[in-house]
């Protein structure tokens, strides 16, 4: 099982830049709700949330059919797995490693496609094509924007490959997606072969819940409903994902916060000694340090109150790359002077 | 799917006799705590529960690695089908439809024993043990006391069964033995190969939750977390998973309730003409008319606001069972009523 979730640890002081949640918490808009929602417990929750499905199919302007829901988009990851059980899965590395779990968990024939360092794990479209003619896979996975490089792959480029390979079945993890300001795969589901997993959990705040989603081709939803178990979704976090999109005012106010505070807090860090820094488009941003194991520099920032998440357990990242999550301004400048002092 | 989990339609008077929940509702110790922690969901929930296992591990007098936490019973059924894949099981019938679809969906050769009508779908120990020797499965399932017949089977006689074919591993669904007031099955686990499956939604009226939790022999649980999904359950459920016993005002409250109120309940339903009852030692009564099909029956009593759960999808049951919940004194005289009135 995946180690990781966050500080576990009893230092109430410590600030955890290990997970990437929205620093603002849960909204107050959905807090009313949950608690509105604590005396219809006793009911069972719909059993394939249907009413749900209606709400997102209708903000989306998608039908009910393009969707499904999840316990947290954890469980979706496995569905989607079930599925392309002992298929050939080729999953973009280095990315949220639950991927690699869950489809070898159904004998799916697994291969990494690595993105290269010295390309700033940008995806580079030539050799990645040649890769897919050459393994010729089931399914392609690619998380966008991606855990933990931050990397966004424009859909365009998407769009060529699948046009190209038309096959070929594309499970895209859009969990970091409404952090990036930028556009999501969402035209390219009923065109391609193509699933997106979306999350509440990172944006909203809610990794307590366990709410998500996914959109995709109705023959990928219907073939992974046909082995979904029932009321894996509870009641609270249903009505939460039947109206997350109408807190509009908490959603506006992430976006200006990320889109000011993420430029700033990269540019701060760039300019640290002996650290390189990935240009982020989520609410994380990974970095290396050129002499100190991740490791080590967690312990040593645990002493001052920061925990920050190692990378040697991702797929194409070595032992001195680390995950920080981007916080509001007076933390994030904690863990810049923080890392100021290294040498 | 799963067709069921009680009534979904827009009467508002409608009276749900169908679902098997504790018809005082959700406590407000419960309420408290959900409230409480609503505030804490902004972290994830502990990835495996190490904490509420601790909790109901000290509770129940057992080792941390005897329990296991789903998300509710269901998470817990398939994760157990998971792990003996492809194996033989022999499910002790009519009961919860679920098993069936979950050791089906992990390709397990599926056996039914079915219990006599004739003997009032009691377990016949002579007839079940020459059962097992003949087909030798892997795994025995029961659910105890069982739904939908209510019938409990003492432990004494599992036990003798458990000696006799001690290779065999026992999945007992304990999901309503709280209402049994009998003996559970807690001092099998470790003697014998057993899995006992608990769970909230029903003693606690919080189907809405999704909370359940499983006790059992160390090996087995060991490979259930092997395979199991992380972050599965909710922080709330955790929550609660870890302090339900804690409210013994309502604990109390029901079982003064079920004692007192399934004995009389009971009673009138066999004083009326053409239904025949079963005597339950659950929460439920299961009946049969003997000119009316269930369908027909539940039409009819719709009309008058009650609901009924028809019971012709479990195997071994025809079309003319039902199955009502046991509800306060005041709602079981309506349905009493209503029954009276047919001819």
């Amino acid at each position: 099982m995946n180690k990781h979730g966050g500080y576990y640890g009893k230092n109430e002081k410590m600030i955890d830049f290990s997970v990437n949640i929205n620093p603002f918490g849960t909204s107050e808009y959905i807090k009313k709700l949950l608690i509105d929602n604590i005396n219809e417990l006793h009911k069972y929750p719909e059993i394939d949330g249907f009413s749900t499905r209606k709400s997102i199919a209708e903000y989306l302007n998608l039908d009910n059919d393009n969707i499904i829901l999840g316990n947290g988009a954890i469980e979706l990851i496995y569905l989607f797995a079930n599925i392309f059980s002992k298929k050939k899965v080729l999953v973009i590395q280095p990315t949220f490693n639950e991927y690699e779990r869950a489809f070898k968990m159904f004998n799916c024939i697994f291969y990494n496609y690595i993105n290269s360092e010295n390309n700033g794990f940008v995806l580079d479209y030539e050799c990645f094509a040649m890769e897919i003619k050459k393994i010729n896979p089931d399914v392609v996975v690619i998380c966008n924007p991606n855990n933990p490089t931050g990397i966004y792959t424009d859909y365009s480029l998407i769009e060529d490959i699948c046009k190209k390979y038309s096959n070929t079945i594309w499970f895209i993890d859009e969990s970091f997606i409404d952090f990036s300001l930028k556009n999501n795969g969402q035209h390219l589901i009923e065109k391609y072969n193509v699933f997106l997993l979306r999350s509440i959990t990172k944006f909203f705040a809610l990794p307590g819940l366990r709410a998500g989603y996914g959109i995709g081709n109705k023959v990928i939803i219907e073939r992974m409903k046909k082995l979904k178990q029932p009321w894996t979704v509870n009641h609270l976090a249903l009505q939460v994902l039947s109206s997350f999109f109408r807190d509009e005012k908490y959603i506006n106010m992430t976006y200006n916060w990320i889109d000011k505070t993420r430029s700033e807090f990269y540019k701060k860090l760039t300019k640290l000694n002996n650290i390189s820094v990935i240009n982020s488009s989520s609410n994380f941003i990974l970095c290396k340090h050129k002499n100190i194991l991740a490791s080590e520099l967690n312990k040593i920032l645990n002493n001052n109150n920061i925990y920050i998440r190692t990378c040697n357990d991702f797929i194409g990242l070595d032992k001195y790359y680390f995950r920080i999550a981007i916080k509001l301004k007076e933390e994030n400048q904690i863990i810049i002077e923080n890392l100021k002092t290294l040498k």
